[in-house]
């Protein structure tokens, strides 16, 4: 067992900061590493040392793990956390993490590898229960044989060409009658595209729920699960509103489906935080997609209801500590959303629109957490992700947490780039939302720039306090209130939020 | 049952801010009044509407209950929250309020009277068993029988004078041997002070802790109390520091004390958020102090612990709905800790240090909350308590809390004023603290302000880190990354902190 002292995190923005947060807390000394675009970025501010590691390019910097392992070796660093994105899923990177005498905070290099490989990872589950879509195990070609199948999967069913790829000799069949035609198509379709005719057929998941499961495994063998996270609210495959736990699961499909998540892991012997994503229809019949094996962007949403730092557990893994966390002692408390604010026009198709945070004020507050990278005046550079911040509420219910959410992003006041705060906002206020019914469509089904564009009520309430205030210096005229400074201020905060 | 739709907070500074945030949240319209002092003050930007009341001085605006009910008369305000301080606990004006037909959230003018009494509270509470320092129950002159009593009440004990105050006529005896000669010194002194020679004995507390109980009581004679507040930690009888649960405290002290206080309420027919305040000796005996009939600055600890949004409640319970919350359904929940943040010098006699915030970023991340008035560039009034903001962390665990929250003021960059940060962090790193072994006598026994005088470590790690990355550089010709200014900027983050 080690004890790490000294910790660089491989990552930038806010997950850098939000990991040196939790460095700090255990007393452990935090290294950043910034590409030239991020010298005055805030993790380099806040680690007790940085050093540049290149150009903007992420190729050139941020991926550049020879660099960072150099780094390492100068600065008497023990651990490298990598975040998300970057290297925090390249098994070669852990493997030279480890081949270096160092501490990757995240799991082998060997479970990264079975995970990062579809087919891998279905041999790797294969000897568990674990639920699949259903489907044809192996390529089909005899048609009656298919027909049969698809009757038994249940229609509607999907086939898919044998070597297809972006939806190519793919066809929904709705009923058995539409079979023979569909199958055509398919097989036409595929012959064309691939050369190859042979197809698979697998149940067609009509109103499909993301669900992940958050696991946490020791190198001791032992592996709990932390519940689920609801990310069905997607732009193109891309999440954008999470929350825990869901509003749909019953207790007995959200123990089936953590005891699942927790074979997965089992299954590569996983160790670290991991997520196990399940697509959940809408018999909540769930379904095993794949493994996420770092940290996800919506872990915050399972921290507010758990109580539990996934940042220090990962650490206390990675020194081989035993977890001290049982799956017993786990239980749910209240609900949390989180919504990603991106620099992005919501009203323009979310293209993005970096620039300078002229304006830069969050929200504040009892249930109120904001992870982000920035401050005032800082620019949003346009070599990674254009994600400002990631705004989480918590509250005893899930209406408490939405209300919550609407009253933050209310409060959130950003100018210089335009964000997706008003996007979020709505999702916040819609009723299929609200109402827990809303699936992976939710957005293509709701959403269209319009629906923001309401023309801004006529402010009655502004004007009406700016009347009141002034009948109220009319009848004591020793308070000489500038009330018009007063509604200009309040005007500016209007303004500046929800742009 | 009423529904309050628009709100008036008679309040100021983060105490307004943090009531209009549960308002916004619960769909309830919000109007702020605020003294000339105060036109650009973040509460009445905040506000839906927002009313000038009067001058600086407390007594011609926030203190004026009449201008403040005619401005609710003007923009159809249904409910009063006076928040503390100011008019919370003047039954006049909560009578004013009812007698001009709108909600006072908070207790009724009579329960706000008894307890603002010393006598009527203590003939209050006589029906109930609730546990008083012991003393004699009035003044005595026998001086055999004043020894009897002090033997059976336990040394040491206080002699006060009956007439008494100031100090004058009070006397701590230590053992019976003294007795005589104290008692000769409390009578003569009493009787010059006071022309009244009768005395009082009472137990002398040696190591005092001041803990509190939140009680919440609806309108329909239901009570339940949200466990305790540890306040102990005072510098000349001011709440610096408080935390919740207590460290000390045994599951069945707290049971008791819980119970007691709920008494204590019930005696006064209480209704609204309330705190019953105990002083509690290193037995563990608890000892009825007073009641505060009103929200306190601390509240939030017990909100973090607990779940409970206290605002919420006290607007529920004003609109005359039933608790919705039994005893049996709340649980402690971690631990939180709050320290209170004022613009004073605590080098130089905690003397008041108004100015501009030059530099105002508050700290961020999982587990922090900062309750608030103020944004960078804002002044803070010379007229008002100067406190700059409550600084809330809650962890699992007092030590993750505490931990927690040495990291949240090590983040906390505050320049233009001085602030009482580093006294924050002195508490929280003294071995007193951290061990929970300390009583109200804290700050006296161990604060000095050559404290924090100690000279800054001569930065090795800064030092260290500019080498390495110079080293870096030269390794890597192509990354001209300026180091110099990314130690610069990390310096100046070190600057702006714990000033």
């Amino acid at each position: 067992m080690t004890s790490i002292k000294k910790l660089l995190v491989a990552n930038r923005g806010e997950i850098a900061l939000r990991i040196m947060r939790t460095a700090r807390e255990m007393g452990i000394k935090t290294v950043a590493i910034y590409s030239e675009a991020d010298r005055h970025a805030l993790h380099v501010r806040y680690a007790d040392e940085a050093v540049c590691v290149g150009p903007a390019a992420s190729s050139e910097s941020y991926l550049r793990g020879d660099a960072i392992i150099d780094v390492c070796k100068n600065l008497n660093v023990d651990a490298i956390h990598p975040g998300y994105g970057f290297l925090s899923e390249n098994a070669n990177f852990a493997r030279m993490v480890r081949e270096a005498g160092l501490i990757f905070v995240g799991p082998s290099p060997e479970s990264i590898e079975v995970m990062g490989s579809k087919l891998a990872a279905k041999a790797a589950v294969a000897a568990y229960n674990i639920p699949m879509v259903p489907g044809t195990p192996s390529a089909i070609t005899d048609r009656t044989e298919a027909k049969r199948l698809s009757a038994e999967i249940g229609y509607p069913i999907l086939i898919k060409a044998s070597a297809g790829g972006g939806g190519k000799g793919m066809r929904i069949v709705e009923r058995e009658a539409d079979f023979d035609e569909q199958m055509d198509r398919a097989v036409s379709e595929a012959l064309s595209a691939f050369g190859d005719g042979s197809v698979f057929i697998e149940k067609y998941v009509t109103s499909p729920r993301h669900v992940e499961i958050q696991v946490l495994g020791d190198q001791h063998g032992n592996i709990i699960h932390l519940f689920e996270r609801e990310c069905s609210v997607q732009r193109r495959h891309q999440k954008v509103v999470e929350e825990a736990p869901s509003a749909v699961l019953t207790p007995e499909i959200r123990d089936a489906m953590g005891r699942s998540a927790v074979d997965v892991a089992r299954a590569c012997g996983y160790y670290g935080a991991g997520t196990v994503e399940f697509i959940v229809d809408d018999q909540l019949n769930f379904y095993f997609l794949e493994m996420n094996t770092r940290l996800q962007v919506e872990h915050p949403v399972t921290e507010q209801i758990t109580g539990v730092d996934l940042v220090k557990q990962m650490i206390y893994i990675a020194e081989g500590k035993p977890l001290a966390i049982n799956q017993a002692d786990l239980q749910i408390k209240g609900h949390a959303v989180e919504v990603r604010v991106y620099a992005e026009d919501p009203t323009n198709n979310f293209l993005p629109d970096v620039g300078t945070l002229q304006t830069y004020v969050r929200p504040q507050g009892n249930g109120v957490r904001v992870d982000d990278g920035f401050e005032q005046g800082m620019d949003i550079p346009i070599y990674y992700d254009p994600m400002i911040a990631k705004l989480i509420t918590y509250g005893n219910t899930r209406e408490e947490a939405i209300d919550k959410m609407i009253r933050a992003i209310d409060e959130y006041q950003i100018t210089g780039v335009q964000t997706t705060l008003p996007f979020c906002r709505f999702v916040m206020e819609h009723e299929a939302f609200r109402s827990g019914q809303f699936d992976t469509h939710f957005v293509n089904h709701y959403f269209t720039p319009e629906v923001l564009q309401t023309p801004e009520n006529t402010d009655e309430s502004e004007l009406a306090a700016v009347l009141a205030a002034y009948l109220m210096q009319q009848q004591k005229p020793k308070t000489n209130g500038s009330t018009a400074t007063v509604a200009q201020q309040r005007s500016k905060w209007k303004e500046n939020r929800l742009r």
